[in-house]
């Protein structure tokens, strides 16, 4: 298998550099008319997958709306990311985790592991117990090809509360940034990504010098535009994989409804 | 139903106030000669609450072993669950989980809901996303008399590179304590909860004045001792929950050994 940042290249090459959130939140199934059940999350989710998965080139299952249904609903998403496999796309399953120790391991096989049902290409972890706690993430990354995402400046405005105190470095989220620029330096693969918010007028962090890829949400119903993305982003705008969800997922269930609103999502 | 911290208050009055973790890793199912499968998962989970269900006060059972067997290894997560509730004891879902907006509400809705089987008595939340981002959560514990516990100050030393850097008010974690009191005085069940880590000499944050429930791990194994914990704690003592993990575990898979080895971890 070729490592994750080739696969990412590949496949952006082919269907462009949009990555579409899988988000079956309880008001699009309202909105889809489909019942708030594990069976109304299957339909939805899948849907998306089924009507999108040969033209975009990145998904991103997010687990809450999946865990909301119980082990059922995350038998769901094991559904999802095989679909997304099937259909020749990459998924990142945004997951959040982060734990320490031998709880980290067990996290970093169940989402980066060779035969793991809930393994996609990537996962987004949390860095709230410091970098180098994901450690054991970062070697199965590595080592079995895939990626991840660290969490670095989300696009939230409370997030600045921890991502923007001052460590002894610099800003917790430069630490983070730095940190992860330079394990990529000594990996080949360049396994690590950052997910960076694409909702600030400034990042208030440097990310010129990154070099993996860089996770954009907040595109879309959350304010971020992606025409700002090349400025905001810089010389690492190569490297931005733009995120969009809602504003995508609101056009359906109608699968030519979704495919179409995917193309106003392309920059020219 | 009573709310969280009034259970609390009961169980530990009858049983004391250990917490013990279910951490069904790869090594705990080897050395109690199980298969490394779901099913060994099953058989090792449930039968620390079969052997220890009725006279410990709370379990924490850690999300990353069972989702390290995908869906198969969450519904086992489940049965655990309802295992410790019909045992009488509470249980702590240690699943670390943070994130925004609705996804914040579907994490609190599986994790806090009152039909949701993957809810416990209460679950750990992380911050990195910032306090306020997990108001969905709070807002839940407290609406359906459950409990979080907010990572705080973690036991390992990594933590500290996120944990001690200095935000506006003080240090990220001084601020998280802060605002966790806050809110308690404002909500009559007091549903806040803390992690502080029990292996530091110093906990460099001031918690004698919170006013939830503080669960501290780090107990045994990764070297911190149930006796220093009330100079460590100081006026806070009275609220702390002591989490005792693999120590216990490792005397299994008999149930009179690990019954005895609770009994070394209690406090004269």
């Amino acid at each position: 298998m070729s490592t994750y940042r080739q696969r990412l290249k590949n496949i952006t090459a082919q269907r462009g550099n949009l990555c579409v959130g899988i988000d079956p939140h309880a008001s699009l199934l309202s909105s889809w008319g489909l019942p708030l059940t594990a069976s109304g999350l299957e339909r939805c989710a899948r849907g998306i997958v089924d009507a999108l998965g040969e033209v975009v080139a990145v998904f991103k299952p997010q687990a809450a709306f999946f865990e909301r249904y119980g082990s059922v609903g995350v038998g769901v998403l094991e559904k999802v990311i095989a679909d997304i496999r099937a259909a020749g796309a990459l998924s990142i399953v945004d997951a959040k985790r982060g734990d320490i120790g031998s709880t980290m391991e067990a996290y970093a096989e169940a989402y980066l592991g060779p035969d793991s049902p809930l393994a996609g290409d990537a996962v987004t972890l949390s860095p709230y117990l410091g970098f180098g706690s994901l450690m054991p993430a970062f070697e199965r990354a590595i080592a079995y090809d895939r990626g991840v995402y660290v969490l670095a400046r989300t696009s939230n405005p409370e997030g600045a509360q921890v991502q923007l105190a001052l460590g002894r470095e610099g800003s917790v989220v430069q630490e983070i940034i730095d940190a992860a620029r330079q394990l990529n330096t000594t990996a080949r693969t360049r396994a690590i990504g950052l997910v960076v918010g694409g909702t600030h007028a400034s990042l208030a962090c440097d990310v010129s010098e990154f070099n993996g890829s860089i996770l954009v949400p907040g595109i879309g119903t959350q304010g971020g535009r992606l025409e700002d993305l090349p400025d905001l982003f810089g010389a690492a705008w190569g490297n931005v994989l733009p995120m969009v969800g809602r504003s995508i997922l609101k056009a359906g269930p109608d699968a030519s409804a979704l495919r179409a609103k995917v193309d106003t999502f392309t920059l020219a």
